[in-house]
Formats: C-alpha cells, structure tokens, sequence
C-alpha cells in the first residue's frame, strides 16, 4: 500500500546531479535570504564552499597535527591506540574539512552529514577533528584527558558522552551496520517529505570501517542490505592497513573485499595510495557522491601508524602507546618538532571556517525550513515532529485495551494491533522483521515495502540477517529523536543480535524489539528455537527494559512504556500461542513493573503469593483461584516488568510483595534462576531448568510441570 | 614451529586423485585382504561402487518416497517444513546413495563423509535419507513420530537425539559453518596423520544451506575462512529456491552469491535445474571433488515444495503441513498413489545395498588401520586417543600448581601456562583467538599455524569472527571425541557469538571458551568493551559451565574440568590485570564449584561470609583480613563455578554456606543480579548495575566501590 506521499517517491533517486556542497550552491541560488537566517552566519557562498582546498604545505600541517595529536593523547593516556589516526590523517583531514557538511556549535543539526568511526579504536582521529573544527564538546583539555574518568575523550567513540559523535563505536562492524541504518533514515524522509522545489532532506552518510570490521559478518549482513536498497548517499571508506592485532591480515584474511562488494551491489573505488594521495581521496568521494543508486566503498590503502619510523606497518602500533623514544622519532621523521598536543596556529585559523560556514549552512536549512513549513503545513509538522522527538498529542489513545470478554489471542497478534494503531499516529515510526513479519506479527498493514523504489514506506525487510537488523535500528533511532524503529525476530535470536541490542541500551538508543515465540510455547521447532535463558539474561543487561505481557492491556501498555522511553530501549517478549484476557491486567499499571491483578485477602496479608509473566499469568491466576476455592487467600502478581518494578518506591513494592508474606511461587516457562530475588530462600520458583524439546507446546508445557496443578502442589509444600 | 608430523604436511593437498570411491578402490588394491576384517561385509568391489547409479525410474521413485516421506510426517504431526525436503529431495537422493560414504550400522565409524543439514527446518529430508539408508536411529516409528515428545525425530536436526545427525542445526547459517569446522578438523588430522602409503583420514564434508543461512552473517565469516584455509573437501549444496518466510528472496537478498563466494576464495558451480537434472548434481559434485585447493559452493536452484500443485514455489510451503486436499493433489500430481508413508519395496530393496557396503566400507579402513597401527605405532595411539575420545592417563599432571609465594599474574597469562602444558600431553587439542592471540594469551608456543599449507599445526587464526569461530569449534568438537578445540575473545565479545555457544551447550560440544578481559578491570577501553552482565547472563544457560577463576590454582582447576567435560561446554573468564597467588585456592577445590579459601570461626558459624570470584576475591580476603584484626570471625568462600557448585551435595553445601549465617556479603565485577541466590535477601551484594566506564582500571574498581573499604563499610552495615 502507498503512504500518503508516494508523489516524492523518486526524489531521492533523481537528487540533484551536483549535491552535497554543489546542491548547497544550488539551493542558495533559490533562497537569495537564506544566509541571513541566522545573525552572524556569513554567506556560505563567501565561503569555502567556492574555495579550492587548502594549499597543500598547510593540508600536510594539519594532517600531521591530527596524527600528533592522536600521538600524544595515547601517549599521556599510556593506552589507546595510535596506529589508525596516523594512517588515517589524510583521508580525516579530507573528509571533514572538504566534504562533510556539519555545523561545529550544533552537533545536532538535523540536515547535518553524518559521519561514523566504525573503528572505533582509532577514536583520536575522531576527537582530533571534531576539536579543530571547533565542536566545544572537544576542546584541547578534553584531548589531553583522553581515557580518564569521567572525560568527554573515552577510549571509543560515545555518542551519549561526546556531542558530535554520532554513534558508540568499538565492537567491531557495528559503526558500519549503524551508518546503513543512518542513510536508510535520510533516504526514507527524503523520499517522505523532499519537493521538487524544496530538498529538506539531503545529507550524506560517511563511514571509515576497517579490516576488522570487514571480517565480522554483521557488516556482510549490513552490506548486502544496503546493495540491496540502493543507499546511494552511503559512503563507506575501508581503511586497508592490512594489519590487524594478530598481524598481518594474511594470516585470516585473504577474500577480495572490493569483488564481495561488487557481489553485494556497491561501486568500489580503489585509493591506492591512502598516505598522500590527496587528489586520489578527493576524487574518489567525488565519484561516490556521483553514483546515486549504489552505496560506494571506498578501500583506501594506508599504512597504519604512518610516520613511526620503527612501528609504522607493525600491530605494535595498532594498541599500545609508542613510547616516548618512538614517540621523537616520529616527530623528528615527520618534521614536527613541537611540544605535544601543539596545534599550529595557521591550522587553527585555518580550520575556524567552519565555524562560520556551519553556521550558514544551518541558517540557510533554517529558511529553507521556514518556506517548507509555508508551503507544505501537514508534512513540515510530520517532519519536526520527527526532528524534536516530540510524540503527537493523545498518541496514546491510539492503543487498543481489551476486557476479560474480549477474545483469547496470541500476544504476537495483539502487539500487531499495538504497532498497526501506532503507525497510524507517530510519523516516525518504522521497521520490521528478519524474514519474520508473517510469524511475528509486524507488518504494518497501511503501509508498503522501504525498498530501493519506495523509500518512502515503512515495512523494512531486512531478510535472515538479525544482527544486521538489530545495528541498521540503533543507526535509524540515533539519526533524529522521532525516529522509533522496531525490529523483530524470534526471542530465542536474541542471541544473533546481542551485541547490537547491548550497543541499543549503551548509547541510548530507543529501539524496540519485537520478540515473539517466547518460551516453550511455540512447541514443536523445538530447542534450538525454544528461550529458556534469554528472559533472565536480558533482565540482567543495563539500561533496557524487558517487558512480557501477558494478554491485550499489558501487551498495550508495553508499547506505551516503550515510546515513552526514548533513552532506553524496550524488548517485549510475546506469545506464539494464545493467551486469555485476564481480569485484572491494565494498560497503565505496567509502567509499575509489577502489580497486584487478582487478591481475596485483606490488611496486605495474603497467606500466598504467586507471582507470573506473560503466558504463565494466566496458569498463576487459575491456580490462585483452585486455592481461592479451597479457602485460602491468595494474591497473584504481574511482574511484566523487572526493572520497571525495581525503580519503584519502597512503599509500593512492599504493597504488592509484603515482606511478612514468605509463601511465594514464581512461574515463568524460562530458567528459575535470578527469581530468588522476589520469592526470597523460602520460596518457590517453577520454571524450565533445561533447554526444551521438540513436541506439541500442551505437552511440553506439562511434561516440563508449568501447569496449575503444580502451582497448587507447591503452594501446598510451602 | 612445527608439529613432530610434519613429515606429512603435504599428503592432504597432494591427494590421490580419485579420492573418495575412487579412493577407496585404488586402496583396495593394496589392501586385498580388508575386506574380509569384518564378518558379514562382502568385499567393496562387488558392492555399487564399481556400478553405475540405479535406473532413472528406481532414482524418481526412491526420490518421491522422500517427498512423500516428508509430506506424511509433516501432515501427520500437522507442524513442519514439507517445502525444502520436496525441492530438495532428487539432490539429498544422488548425495547419498551414490557418493556419500556412511555405515549406517555404525554411525560413528570415523572415517565417514559427514553430511550436515545447515538449513534445518527441512529435517524430513534427512530422517527420510537415514530411514532409507538403514540407520537405526530412524525407523518408521520415528518417522510417524516426528515433532513428538521424546521421538528421535525433533523439528531440527539435534545430533543428541538422532544418530547418524552430525550436529544440531535450525538457527540459521550454523550448520554451514560447523561444516566449516568438520572439514578443518578432516584436513588437519589427514596432514598430521595420513602417510604417502596409507591414507588413514580421507572423508569428505557435504552441507546444504539455504538462502536464511545464506544471509545470516555467520555464514561469511565462516565461508570466508573456508577460502582462505582452502578447504577443499568441503562442499556446499546452496538450495536456491528463491523463498523465505515472508515470501520472495528478492524483498531482501538480491546479491549475487556465487560471485560472493568468489570473491571468498570458493570454487562455483550453478546447476540450474535441481529438480530433474539428476546428471547435472552428479557432475557437479564430481567436479567438486576434482577441485583440491578450495571449497566448492553448488548452487541448485529447486523449486521449493516441488510437486504440489497450488502451494510450489510459495512461502506457504515452507514452514506449514500442506493440507489433507493439497497432499491430495499432490500425490497425483507426481503419480505417487500410495498410503501415507509408503515405501515402496523396490525403494527398500534398492537402499539396502548400503548396509553391507557401509560394513565393508568400516571393516577395510578397520583393516587399514591395524596396518597403520603396526606401522607407525605412536602415530596410531595419538589417532586411537582422537577417535575414542579417552584421555591419556595422568594428563592432568600437566597443569601447573602455585603457592602464595609464586608471582602475582593475570588469569590470562596463568591460562597461557594452562593451554601450553596441555597441548603437549592432549593429542586433540587445538584452537585459537578471534585476532586477539597476543591479548587472550592463547598462542600453543610448540606449534605453528593451521593454515592451507600447514594444515597440521594447532594455532588457529579466526580473524576478527567470533561468531564463526564458535561454531567453527562446534565442527572441530563434533568431528571426533577426543577433538577439544578451545577458542578465544575478549569476553564482552561472547555477544557476537552466543548463539554458538549456545548451540555448543544444547548439541554436546566440548567447546573450551577461554574469555580474557573479564570485566572492567580492562580499564580503559571504555563500557563497549567491558563486560558486566556476560558472566550472570551466561550462568543463565543451560549445560554449559561459567569459571571465574581467581588465581593460578584456580585457572589450573578450571581446566581441568573444561577438559573432562567433554558434553558440556566450558567458559573460562579470565582476567586482564594481574593477580595475586590466594592462599586458599586449590586446583581440585575447583570441582566443587564453591568453597573456603579461609576462615577464622570454628563450628561452621562464621559471623560473616564473603563470597568472591576471580580478580573480586582478593578483595573479599583483604577485607576479611581487616574484619578478623577487628576480632571478627569471617568465611571467605570462592564461588568459582555456581553450575558446580549446586551439584554438589545439600551437606556440602550447607558445610560452604551455612544456612544460619545470613550476614553475607557478595563482590563481583558484574551486575549484582542472580546473587540473592547466595546471600539471602539480608546479604549485601556489592557489584556493578550499571555499563562500565573509560578509565584506568584502579580508577573504576575505586570509583564504582569494588574496594576492601565498601566491603568492610558493608559488613559492618549488616
């Protein structure tokens, strides 16, 4: 199905031949006012933009200051690595000064080039620049407390504690995945919200991975998707030092990356010579930002610690400072005879342009806005709303809440209700699944494919690739605040993706994950496909949010928690099979983590306490109500949301898990373990000490003992 | 350095031409007398080896009584994936019965092709190929009892349940890359072992993958070594039937793979109609054989649920029954008009010629290896002690043992020592880093390198693909019991790779996971590279065992029991920071999971236990030192191995952790989450519920309180 703006589908595709700084010329000749937008913003047309580079004696300056800079910083750290900004000086050097388009005193521009370092070790490059393009989140103190607590330097890259740093980088692939993730967002709200007569969305994606990067297969996975869609403004440079920590690359690595590219869809480019090719780094980006239906890689061949007389081209330099000795000798090679962390002031003048120019380049995006907002009211809202984060007003009235009359069903389909009523209301609201959608539940039914021909749409099919999937997501959600991507799979393929969830909750990155299938519920794929473990691990990560459901309302309120935290990301585990709607479940009590849903007793005193999520609820309550039956008092408690629970006041806790009451069960069809916590020594927790097995899910479920009779045998041993 | 075998490093890459059947008759020409070793087999030379395939209409029938095979049990257990089998089945017929070498009395026979299914879901075909083949292990009660409770015929492939299954598979891209692992392990046992005479390791190693496993990141990283080790007994059958889940390929993988694998160093072949062109598998497969120096990828393209009317080449046929009206129209759409799981008795009689010929195949390489044995006796008893399994008597007398006056080191140096000592005592023994060997420590000092010209040596270089690697080991730990591959990262990294690991623990694999820079004592490198909730979170998984070791006694006792554990996993954090030589540590204490390194109470009625693991307990004693100046009795206990430690008697125990001693207090570098377990809900856990931070080491154990001072605050709080 088409969105509303299919008449902008092809934009994207047919940018405009010179974009980037060329387009910018362009649009300016349209929008004669615009350089006045912002007070103090020069006209960008008087500056550089119509400028050669820089004279060459003074690009070789501020290359080397970059490369001493990294040099020194590791050097005072005594850690960190040396060996990939030296290499990478020119192409740095090159990249920010020439081609990237960015506003230095607003990292956080929205029309701004982003710019990754998927090797996040070499972050001194990244720092290095940032510092001389005048970012004040970088500044020389920053530098020279590289490594230490607390400093705004840490030993990779950190979006969450350095403005300017687009995405936390270091486990390796991830950057490069994130930056397909990047271009994918501008494509889609260019091809969303572009006119014909207005671009408001045209910016590129810039990536430096390397060799390290290349092996891991979440970047194969990311590629091959990228191919696939056609993200021409993705730019990817691989740093080809042919030296990993290990050594050579030839010991693990011989593939012909260039031809694997090629295989998955990209332009290649070949710079030969990295350390001083300037002209050959020049024209290649000119050639990638010329090739618009193909992502480019550009392998740029460089020697890792360049300058190091007796390091440079070894692993030695890759990770380790490189000893004041070495250190002399690469300042007495190179010529740089300065005290450490100099910056020349000719650099400095020179790259304070950007001040200036960044700051025309927004105003003028700023005009542009304002004449887009004239002209098109309902799509300028659309995209500020993107823009700022801000969720529409009674978003939340959208959520669908159920009564216990309303039909039993499978969370998975609930939850497909919840992302289908939200599409409709939260503009930048995407994703899918890895080759799931039909078994998870998450197309979006108002909605066509994002494709290579449809930017504009909203189902992302990202194939078998959960890895990639869960990278391309962090990438989209750190792209503009609004943007809330959804990703799918199995739960028990979590574990594919781990490393890319972990980075979600890390850099803050909102992203939520759709997991279905999850427990033994789905019965007969069995144990490679049955999570046992991966509730309990996930509850035990940092700065996530691991929500189960249980039937329609929690299933709803879920999905509220989950775009209200936009700092946090949320995994909400579903059922294949389907569940009741129970009585005492709420959409807004969720936010509590855990709650009372069912109590005969009174004075906060029930003789028993059982405590379930999401599918085992209903087995705690049909349990409760046996026992109900045989006179006791019982209280059943949702505990949809662990961490949710803990954040809670004292007082509320103790309301819902009274400390006097020591007769508590626990049943969840996953591992006992962690459950101590809440059903104290005395307790006892049913639940699955063991993987799975293949058989009709009734049967498991009973031969594994998750039923009510077993609830009521353990409520009468306790 | 070279291995005391390099005598035959070349023999693997210089096979005798007709390797395989061809093989085996050029080998019995020399060994006349074989084929007589076991009773009952006839000689080879009568069998089909010399004879041509079976007639066209026999090889069509044999062909739709494995589509019908899969049809019937799929409909019967109304669950499963009828489509790949159908597609499929003519390539699973000609694999089989006319090339791959199996007894199927005896799975295990050594020297046998192994066969892996790395798309899983289409488990029918398999059951079908090892019912027809005469395995045992599949009956026709198993076959009607697929996706049953306890049946030997589970929804994927579990190489546990089923003999004559070499791995277990379902996760997608897995099985391609155990294959990987089998066919190093063939090539690294054929350098060391085989002699210009006798051949005494030559099998081949087949997999089919689909397009999911095409597309998972796992599978490159494995391909991609598969190249560059040159593995050219390793053949892929790539089932390009053009459907995923959510419907065409061409949504989300339009790459192209053969070039893909090009550019990865493979040999290509297409066979374009994997449905009818019988001839076409079977001179590509000889064509693969014939290519020594790399793998080969075969790409069939089939057509997914070939045969049925309405659902052929629809994602419908893939993970659903047909349908009673569907399987109707099927069976007469292929003429096949029998009852459901019919096997026609021509079929049965036709398949039976494997039983004798498999006992022929084992009784002449029996034969071959009793001249091996006689020959080059100390040869045969390392291959003996590889095949079987056993361990060499006194081999743990090779682990090195510490006293307090030994130096204080980090855990990974101490496990360097570990590695280095058993790789001289345990013949099997071999593995290597993810581009991290001179940071994990895990290079065997006496060997050199396996690589595609020296393939008998034991240091494995992965590359920067943990993912791979771990299932790559999964392979080498499947392909022969007394194989123990161990592989290594940084431990934050067992993200990348846990669903191998996890895989590991589910199929038995005695994978050794030696996990260096266990926690934030990795100082600098910041929260992405620091672990915290890995150690909780994999203590979570079922049948694999988590060691923190704490000292060098402790390091030589984890290894111990990661090498008699040889059906259940083993990880082994390790730090990065030096550590003292504790007083109390034991290498045998180790097995006990947990217990007291030392104590001042008398009556097992301390007034405080601490309870520590691997670099935290050193704090835990300093502290305890402090509190017993100040006249208080204290316990302190190392809790290496929870897995163990809850295996060990309620008296044990209870001897450890007192129940009525509730002042307890935890310290570990990682989330306090899972501790309640241990020190009741009165106890104090001191850890880390946060992500990391970049800093020096010393600096954030102070500044997150995992310090002497916070554990004496803490217990005099209690």
């Amino acid at each position: 199905m088409a969105s509303p703006n299919t008449t902008t589908t092809t934009t994207s595709a047919a940018a405009a031949p010179g974009s980037g700084r060329g387009a910018l010329r362009l649009l300016r000749s349209r929008l004669p006012f615009a350089a006045a937008a912002r007070p103090g913003g020069r006209p960008a047309t008087a500056l550089r933009a119509t400028a050669p580079p820089a004279a060459p004696e003074l690009v070789e300056q501020s290359v080397n200051t970059i490369r001493f800079l990294a040099v020194d910083a590791v050097e005072k750290a005594q850690s960190g690595h040396p060996g990939l900004p030296m290499g990478c000086a020119p192409l740095g050097h090159v990249l920010f000064d020439e081609f990237l388009r960015f506003n230095p005193k607003n990292p956080a521009w929205f029309d701004r080039d982003r710019f990754v370092l998927s090797a996040g070790h070499g972050c001194m490059l990244q720092y290095a620049l940032l510092h001389l393009a005048g970012y004040d989140g970088v500044t020389m103190d920053d530098l020279k407390a590289f490594r230490q607590w607390r400093s705004r330097t840490p030993g990779h890259p950190e979006n969450f504690e350095t403005a300017g740093v687009e995405v936390t980088t270091g486990p390796l692939g991830q950057g490069f995945a994130n930056a397909v993730g990047l271009a994918l967002a501008e494509k889609h709200l260019a091809a969303r919200f572009n006119k014909t007569d207005l671009k408001i969305v045209d910016h590129y994606t810039y990536v430096i991975l390397g060799d390290g990067c290349q092996m891991e297969g979440v970047s194969n996975e990311a590629a091959s998707l990228a191919g696939h869609w056609g993200l021409g403004k993705l730019i990817a440079f691989y740093d080809d030092n042919h030296i990993s920590i290990d050594g050579s690359t030839d010991i693990a690595f011989t593939e012909d990356v260039l031809a694997r590219y090629e295989a998955l869809g990209w332009h290649t480019i070949w710079v030969k010579n990295g350390n001083t090719g300037y002209d050959d780094i020049r024209a290649a980006i000119k050639e990638a930002k010329g090739v618009k239906d193909k992502p480019t890689l550009i392998k740029v061949t460089t020697t890792i610690g360049f300058g190091s007389p007796n390091k440079a081209n070894t692993y030695s330099v890759h990770g380790s400072a490189l000893g004041s000795k070495e250190v002399e000798a690469t300042r007495s090679n190179l010529h740089w005879l300065h005290e450490p962390f100099h910056v020349p002031d000719e650099v400095k003048r020179y790259w304070s342009h950007h001040i200036d120019e960044g700051a025309s380049l927004e105003a003028e995006w700023n005009a542009k806005f304002a004449e887009y907002e004239n002209k098109y009211h309902q799509e300028a809202a659309e995209l500020k709303s993107i823009v700022s984060g801000e969720l529409p007003s009674g978003w939340d009235n959208a959520l669908p809440t159920y009564t216990p009359e309303s039909s039993p069903d499978a969370t998975r389909n609930l939850s497909q209700h919840c992302l289908n009523s939200l599409a409709k209301v939260i503009p930048g609201f995407l994703g899918g699944s890895a080759d799931l959608a039909s078994s998870n539940m998450t197309l979006l039914k108002m909605f066509g494919d994002f494709q290579r021909d449809t930017p504009e749409e909203r189902n992302i099919r990202f194939g078998v690739r959960e890895h990639g999937m869960g990278a391309i997501c962090n990438g989209i959600a750190v792209h503009s605040p609004g943007l809330i991507p959804y990703c799918a799979t199995f739960f028990v393929f979590t574990d594919y993706m781990r490393a890319a969830i972990r980075l979600s909750a890390l850099s803050e990155s909102g992203v939520i994950f759709v997991m279905t299938h999850d427990s033994i519920g789905l019965g007969e794929d069995g144990p490679t496909h049955q999570p046992v473990e991966q509730l309990l691990s996930l509850r035990a990560m940092p700065n996530i949010l691991m929500l189960r459901p249980a039937d329609g309302n929690e299933t709803s309120g879920a999905y509220k928690i989950a775009f209200l935290n936009r700092k946090r990301p949320s995994i909400i585990a579903l059922s294949r099979q389907k569940l009741p709607q129970l009585k005492g479940t709420s959409v807004d009590a969720v936010s509590k983590g855990g709650y009372i849903i069912s109590d005969n007793s009174s004075g906060n005193k029930p003789e028993l306490i059982v405590i379930g999520t999401g599918s085992e609820l209903e087995i705690a309550e049909r349990a409760a109500d046996e026992l109900r039956k045989e006179g006791r008092t019982v209280r059943v408690v949702s505990l949809v949301c662990w961490e949710l629970f803990e954040e809670q006041s004292e007082k509320y806790k103790e309301s819902v898990l009274p400390s006097e009451v020591t007769s508590r069960i626990s049943i969840e069809a996953g591992v006992t373990f962690g459950w101590e916590k809440y059903i104290g020594q005395k307790g006892k927790a049913i639940g699955i000490d063991r993987f799975g097995a293949s058989a009709p899910a009734g049967k498991i479920y009973k031969e594994l003992g998750l039923t009510v009779g077993n609830v009521i045998a353990a409520a009468k041993a306790l």
